[in-house]
């Protein structure tokens, strides 16, 4: 336990809704240097091929984070005393350049991980994903190919759209699998639904050897054959998880861009999320939070309470990993 | 399989936000001529008790249903390829004239049924089943009265409303089974549930034969035993399924006249919907969509998903009938 | 029954949107002479520590509550036969003094009580249960410390916030078991859950002996669990039945001042509601509705349809005590 | 002045979203015995030909009336002391049969009248001026054909829509025409404006005799110069004021089912409206607020805003006339 | 006149809500063979800085267009008497790759214009007026560099975004004129404000010969000296019109990007468009309309209306050039 | 000019809806030694007597103001190079308790006027401008009482409210002038409007002193004429300004607590505004956003526009101030 670790605002002396708005009400800082956990926003949506506006997630997730307490509820793990977590404000990103905003987030997350910090990103569409695992790989070029914990309506292993391009939110992980950032027979996708466009959508993932968990899969095994499931594919070895909002279903969170109905529903989600302690995790991202279509702000909301589950799991991960 | 098929705009090439709205990205056809599956729009509330705005549904369920792809998830069923689909675009209707309309939207459904087109509505309010009903038994008068897959919070089987009121959305089962159009005895009415005018409200309904599974029968049997039940009352003889969005819970579809709260998920919804495939249906609808109480959208997305769901399970009996 | 109760206007005559909106669509009475049950508006929210909007509460369920019909449909009880009800519209307060208005709605409940009726107040915030219980004591002094159905996201026994305020919408319980108005060993607390300040967070409630059911016990054992355990705690002797909304899950009632995602489905708690026929009720409340935070106007329906799965309750137990 | 005359709830007393809401805060009334003006809601929508919900406006407008206060700030005019005003609730409606919420609404109104009351009436859609100014004749035969001051961005006197329909919103002045309740030659249009449907839409109106104040002109002629010119056309025989929410721009109030671009700000209403003190008016209406269109409720509160302007119109000519 | 023209859905026939949407209730046409004016949509927002959305503008304009009738309330100009009108969909879009959707673009609008049509284009963010007038160049080469009536809160005439960025909605008329396709001596804009980056934001702009018409100096002139300035500019020769939704106050068109407090009203805004008639306008284009940040509708509304002028100017155009 | 002088994110090179937000891009500071502006928010809205929400407000406003960039479009003052400008956070408010915070935020505005910094608040309800007059004196108290410009729609000057609570959003006004704060002939209240409680609503500000420019009479003065008005009134000596986001609109401002009908134009206040150069101001205040109200957001970003325009004169003050 650090005793220096930045410590959040607290609701009992200053209200909730006052103050900046910060990730958890953490410090924002601009270095990396001294901190176990970094949380980046990255506010882009040039990659969406449906509706835009994830641009505006990291403020909507900072303003929605302010809910957030000190304490894991179930597992009681302190997450803001086991590491010493900052908000590191958002990466550059270039709303009309794609592959210039890649070249950027790579570089930020890069720079942090090579300060020491682990990165939690918050989104941004789901081809953020793809710089944040490059810039960890460059940092940590050692590294094998991670395992990926993926939560998502989409398998996001489509080749390109629109007569050829190679880089939008359907297609971050069939990129870092060629690139060799993901180690696919480590990937497990879960709650994978909707209407396809042809009969073979799913052959490149399940060939490379991914395991996709529709949702009607998950429903039948429940959360802990989910759990047991995940568990199985990603082992031991480091892995990254990836929790696009859509996973969820578009009444708990319709601020997204490819909304599909019929997903989770948020308690799902955190008992799966709940059962994951213990895995490898070197990093991890919350994607798709679209706040234009978020009138009510519920999805925001959402976001920031599994972005909060997934720091818990980090923080265990981290501290695990600085004591050995 | 027909080679001639239209076929939805691709959303690999054109973006789902792109190009006008029609029903699940199909062409607009004024002729149902070398059509198996005519979608037809009614845009039309004149008949709703309470919360207006159906007659915009038409719309609405058009814009949302461009996210529809083309292979059913689950049963792989592929509605355009076993069919020849098309929107026919909106029915005449008369805002002001609940008659008129019904007279109207007979003529168009027994002109598209004689030109040897099914016909999948998209309501409009609930009353608008009875001129579907009416048109399909007109162009078709051989067919026995039909069994009827009901799923609505409400019976619809009122007698009158406001002093002697024979037309509404609350009452065009109970003049469809006047008319002869249904079996009363091959009905299944799925979710009813709501507080209660009397407490003979069911009284009608169940003396003359109809099966009704209010939500909590239907959570105690679960999807299969409701499913199983289903069945059992349908049979092998013809019927209609009619989905009202308000059998799910108003969490899920807000934008509806008359909600009530504690109705179906989604999932249960295309689980029981998928457990269909087989009956002998030979139209239906989808109805109550109010896009002025519906600020989110999800509504009209989630109607465009029940609407995938009813097509496929449509595209396999109209096959099948086609092979007969 | 009473042949002289006031009944709700008819929604089969005059339609749900019409006529000035009251509670159920009874009768605004100004006095309580001849009521059995008092529905009772509390337009406060001077003692929200996040959000606030619930001074906005009392109308919109009123506008909701039209949509509640006579009977219910699971246990046919009819309340407004079994009881006289009435709306006595709002107590008085007063927005920018918390102190003075936990004096003017303990006047009122006081003087309703003292004239025979029983009171169901509708909020308001939750402090507003504070001088619900006190109002109740001071007319039936007798009454021994009441037991206490609660659901809640939260546990509300906080001793102060902001620097020792110790009336907020987060400690009406301390102060309650504090005032001998409540008996913490006959407390059950249903739904509670969220992330916590300090791990001890709970320490004092649980000390005092109240029974807290979080939310993952309340999935653990069931509906049916919950209601044998709430049913061991409070007993056979008089209990109040408190109800926040924010006990529900955001999704489907997002008005409110400190959502919590994860929580109850509404048919989880009408199922939890129904099995609690028979206990020994003398009041309840429904609290939190914020319809600023309500855009779509679902909260005040929710929070409308259980008023009238509280009123059921209640008039049941009214009848059963007049009885003896 | 009437010493017995009911006065609104005091805002510095219970604060102006407290107690259940009525008209201008006044008492609700079953009877309009004793009362000089009643204020009546028609909640209809059934004549609308474009967007529904006129049915909810009642509803809207009285809880958005009690941010009235009681004296107007320009004229001094205390129309409580003035007059004995009350809410009447709402007329019966019938929302799927035009026909008969014309007899009923005629039937409520001409027994308003007959007890000595003017009428105020609160829409509901704009056909419900016929009933109103049908009402009005019936209980006082003798009076002449009324002259109309019409504040409106369409003329409404089409003869008939959809094939024949000749009751809808868009045609209630030319059937009062014909049926000799109105002068059409004291008929004053003001804030006329749109694109036309043929080049000739006009012909029959100016036909007869109505003058017609499009926006330009009446941008021209500056609030004064319309003033001067509805006074001259008007004169000082007895005379109908309505006014159509859609007069204004949709900036000011979108929720109306038929919005022109280009209308009115409130401000000029507000000038015409204070010009037209003395005008012989025995009675008048606020139409088309549809509050399913109005999110931010600003339309029901210019609505609410413009009833004000308009009873302290009446009031000052119906104490004239209880002078004489 | 043109004996074969299309015509638009009759909003007396066929009320304004049914039938799918398509601009002005106008035929969709996928070529432009016998076609005078075609309504391009262009729906595209990758080259937005600030706020997304426009992608969906095309299908929001057609939806609020089928509120347009036949003929101009003022100048009584009948468009599609005067032109054969059609809507040619909306243009092939990427919506990742700014490049390339200009290529497309401009490929589109050179076909149309080839094949002898004028172009209304509806976007779409500004940039989009680049590939436009690139389209029109190609088609017509032998075209002088055009004048510009230029409706804008932004001079759009910037030379990069960050880091170098060329192509963004802020930059398409520093663009348009380096190429050529504009001559900076005959643009006009009109209605610019807003806070500044450094002070010499304008300097470029001047320099080269643009008219800067700030909205404080348009208020100034009154609508007769704006149109009198702007006559001026723009001569006898060619131009091409833009109106960017943004010139109007965000209080009238809220959906948009970029909004600046204190512009237009669309009274003034429609005066100014009103005086340009007899201009030698060969196209034009309304842009940036954002639907996600427009919950009433009125800016998509108030765009359409914009276009209903634009195509009046137009149709009076086209007809004029066609009769020499 | 100071050379350290915090600098405002460029939006040319970071996009406006990226990295956290602070008032006008500005660095967040603890402390205010060596800066000449602080903008200081107050989340507060426990003295609001009508709609709350308030306390929202400084989160918005932060928000909104990434809009504004770093020059004035008409008078070219650039306040950031004028003055060194710091977002100083929020004061520590209790939204349960009004009299704590009335002395919480006075010590905060006390210590940061000791430390040299102007204050320019950011509510919060009006009320807040009592305890940011009193920490002004309190850190001054050399200073005489101040003169005020009062944007508004009410005056605020009232006694009490429900019953004798004196420090409310309607009487901070007549507090400061009782406590010595203001000099009663040196007030302007500019665009008060709206309904009155009695005749003699304005008898005390009127017997004072207060110079009240109703809505009416800046209308019939113009913005010159107003100007000129209020410098009169205010003359050379130092003086406070105070904008309430009610004196616009609601149209354009539709977030706010208390909204009139028939307000100011943006275009009409910020031409107000500009006319108050040179004036002696020494503080300034913009209140009463509310963003639950506020579903488009556009009430927070007039807000925004309308804190730089007083930044913008603030600036200026200060400037010259040093310079003596």
């Amino acid at each position: 336990m650090t005793n220096d670790a930045p410590r959040p605002v607290d609701g009992l002396v200053t209200p909730r809704f006052a103050a900046p708005a910060s990730f958890m009400r953490l410090p924002i800082r601009e270095s990396a240097e001294g901190i176990d956990i970094a949380i980046l926003g990255i506010p882009f949506d040039g990659a969406v091929t449906n509706r835009p506006g994830t641009r505006h997630g990291p403020r909507a997730l900072r303003d929605a984070s302010t809910l957030m307490r000190r304490v894991h509820p179930v597992t009681m793990v302190e997450p803001f005393k086991l590491c010493r977590v900052a908000d590191l404000g958002d990466a550059e990103t270039n709303p009309v350049d794609v592959m210039q905003t890649l070249a950027w987030v790579e570089d930020r997350v890069a720079a942090i991980r090579a300060s020491g910090a682990w990165v939690l990103g918050a989104g941004g569409d789901h081809l953020m994903s793809l710089p944040l695992l490059r810039g960890l790989k460059r940092a940590a070029p050692e590294m094998p190919p991670l395992g990926l914990v993926h939560f998502d309506a989409h398998s996001d292993t489509a080749d390109t759209y629109f007569g050829g391009s190679r880089y939008t939110h359907g297609t971050p992980f069939r990129r870092a699998i060629e690139e060799g950032l993901l180690d696919p027979k480590r990937i497990v996708q879960i709650g994978i639904r909707g209407t396809l466009y042809e009969t073979d959508d799913m052959a490149w993932a399940e060939g490379v050897g991914i395991r996709i968990l529709r949702i009607e899969e998950c429903e039948e095994l429940g959360p802990s054959g989910v759990i047991a499931e995940a568990r199985r594919v990603i082992g031991d070895e480091p892995a990254y998880l990836t929790f696009d909002i859509d996973s969820l279903d578009p009444a708990f969170a319709p601020g997204t861009g490819t909304p599909e109905v019929g997903g989770f529903t948020p308690r799902e989600a955190m008992r799966i999320l709940r059962g994951l302690r213990g895995l490898n995790l070197v990093g991890g991202d919350l994607v798709e939070v679209s706040p234009p279509f978020d009138p009510g702000g519920n999805t925001a909301m959402v976001g920031a309470t599994m972005m909060f589950e997934i720091l818990c799991l980090l923080a265990e991960a981290r501290a695990a990993f600085s004591a050995t």
